[in-house]
């Protein structure tokens, strides 16, 4: 039985453009460009600063890059949490980033989140308190739930921002792997210099494996930055970012993004036939635009635990809703990860979970 | 005036094995291991760590391989002094480690050192107080001071750390690039398992923009380094980590090690005879056997940061003793790196050294 991971957000292989990168290392390294592997500038590979910073209307020292986003998140987060530790996400996020946040002693506040995305009415609630060193928000295509906020939420969100000062810190690595429907515009964009913290990366772009993630900040929040980092890694590594930058200047992004919009559609289509086929009318799911993931909310009295531990020796794995909420959450939902598995595995996947699900619904597990 | 810098503990361009590199990353690639450009394990490239593990004699679960050795040292210093903030050093060590310490909010005691490296009964004092959380060292030419501790006191060191239950931590990115005399077993060799973490880098012996360093712990500590690693960039690069495995499974290192290492010597024999050459007799220096770096003690009286205050529009630099003491000291003394610089520029630079060290000797700084 083939196991079949809905758990991983983590792009397929057909989707990493393994020629191309093969021969941008060959140009990077033809060049002769000794500094592509040398120590290199804490803040990144300067062509690659550069490109970003016109892409993004800065100064390139506002871009920070780093080995993977996340990294640079870690350092933001150091950086912001140094006086004021309260924080506020969406409910769910990225479990990743909220154990960052636990770890630095963050103290996390869930923001309630509908189809549209983070509500801005609870948010105006929760900024009655204490002001929040920043709200972290994924508002494309969100890690875990699929969802994205409305151009007129991101606006009221940004309101709010400007009205009780705080930083919005707008984490995006999926916005350009959108395979359907028309661009929003990003936070980043929307809002005057500096309420916006912006972060991307290459993952999803081009490959996870390079490890090229940036942020845009202030030309100071930068420089913060990169202090944290030269004291942590000396330098990123700039080669690969040499390597993501010959993919850039080659003019290989566009078309990347197409043939791997192309890929994840099949597969979100792949996903959503087989849920509507397999699934229960009592289960609900979202029809992500784009990005990796989709929301599951299961029947009412299942339990996503019970369902994943039943899941697991059928071969299929996914996450639990509960990990993706800072407080309570999510006993009853799933994070689907359609990126990885092909098509045909992810009919079948569905259709192993549904004979799972059947059997809970038939036979409820006994109540403690 | 070519500026000349004494500062950059960096392998001059002459030392990076470009072609070869690129020949092993068109290697990676041409086999298309996808692998090797998506996600991969946090504790790094598995074929890496299983010939770090045989080099070492330990299982790969002990390997962890991260973006450079320096972020290894951050993941495993986070992890130590969860429990116990009390941290020895050498005086002089690593700035860096010194500035990530503080970071951590560790309570830093130096030991001092002599020509034979850390004096081990000033470190028996030490723990008569409290136990460390672990004593960091550099015991093979030393970073700033190009030091060794010999082999009496290495086992010294580690009675101590075994009558009083410490763990040493043991930074190694030096000890293949010996040029002279014979090589000396590492503490990781002369100790009982367990009671050195042992940490070293590709970025002396292959190239340092790969970012490739790894840690030889027990299972228990790496298991506890890669939980904090895959919280914090998800995995390593692991392309970069397979280019290094290629470039060894090619036996690339051993011939690279020597060529590495005469390039050198060359250079300090640039610098020794410089020194000799055109400093006073009441300046003290010594002759590394290996490494990047040489101790400069300054004529009494003469403070480094006058003679750096001088340097630095004759166009020469170097990092003032200063910066590599956890408290006092370092005044008189400069870390002067022979690694970057031609054997020409070295001789240039001392010379101008020289010439700004005599007019101080002639006329010191009015006393404030």
């Amino acid at each position: 039985m083939t196991e079949i991971s809905f758990a991983r957000g983590v792009p397929a292989p057909d989707c990493l453009p393994v020629e191309e990168i093969g021969e941008c290392a060959q140009a990077v390294l033809l060049r002769a460009e000794r500094d592509t592997i040398q120590y290199g500038p804490s803040g990144g590979f300067p062509p690659l600063r550069d490109w970003l910073a016109e892409r993004h209307g800065v100064e390139p020292d506002s871009i920070f890059v780093s080995n993977g986003s996340l990294q640079g998140l870690v350092f933001l987060a150091t950086h912001l949490l140094r006086e004021n530790k309260r924080v506020l996400v969406e409910a769910p996020t990225y479990d990743r980033p909220l154990k960052i946040l636990r770890g630095l002693g963050a103290e996390i506040t869930g923001i309630p989140m509908d189809e549209d995305g983070l509500d801005p009415d609870a948010l105006e609630r929760e900024l009655k308190d204490r002001r929040p060193a920043f709200l972290y928000t994924i508002p494309t295509f969100q890690n875990p739930s699929g969802r994205t906020l409305s151009l007129e939420r991101r606006k009221h969100v940004l309101e709010l921002a400007e009205r009780h000062d705080f930083l919005v810190v707008e984490d995006d690595p999926y916005g350009l792997v959108r395979f359907e429907g028309d661009p929003l515009a990003s936070m980043f964009e929307l809002a005057p210099p500096g309420r916006v913290a912006y972060s991307s990366s290459f993952s999803k772009t081009v490959a996870p494996g390079l490890r090229v993630g940036y942020l845009v900040l202030t030309p100071e929040l930068a420089a913060a930055v990169e202090a944290i980092a030269v004291s942590t890694y000396v330098s990123p590594v700039i080669f690969t970012e040499a390597i993501v930058w010959e993919f850039l200047r080659r003019g290989l992004l566009e078309p990347n993004l197409e043939r791997v919009s192309g890929l994840l559609r099949l597969r979100r289509d792949a996903m959503i036939e087989a849920l509507e086929r397999d699934f229960p009318e009592e289960a609900r799911w979202n029809r992500p635009e784009g990005g990796y993931f989709l929301w599951l909310d299961l029947p009412v009295g299942v339990e996503a635990s019970d369902l994943l531990a039943q899941a697991e020796p059928a071969g299929v794995t996914f996450v639990n809703g509960e990990d993706f909420f800072a407080g309570p959450g999510g006993e009853g939902s799933a994070r689907l990860a359609y990126s990885f598995a092909s098509p045909a595995e992810i009919e079948d996947g569905i259709g192993r979970l549904a004979s799972v699900l059947g059997g809970l619904l038939l036979a409820p597990p006994a109540a403690v």
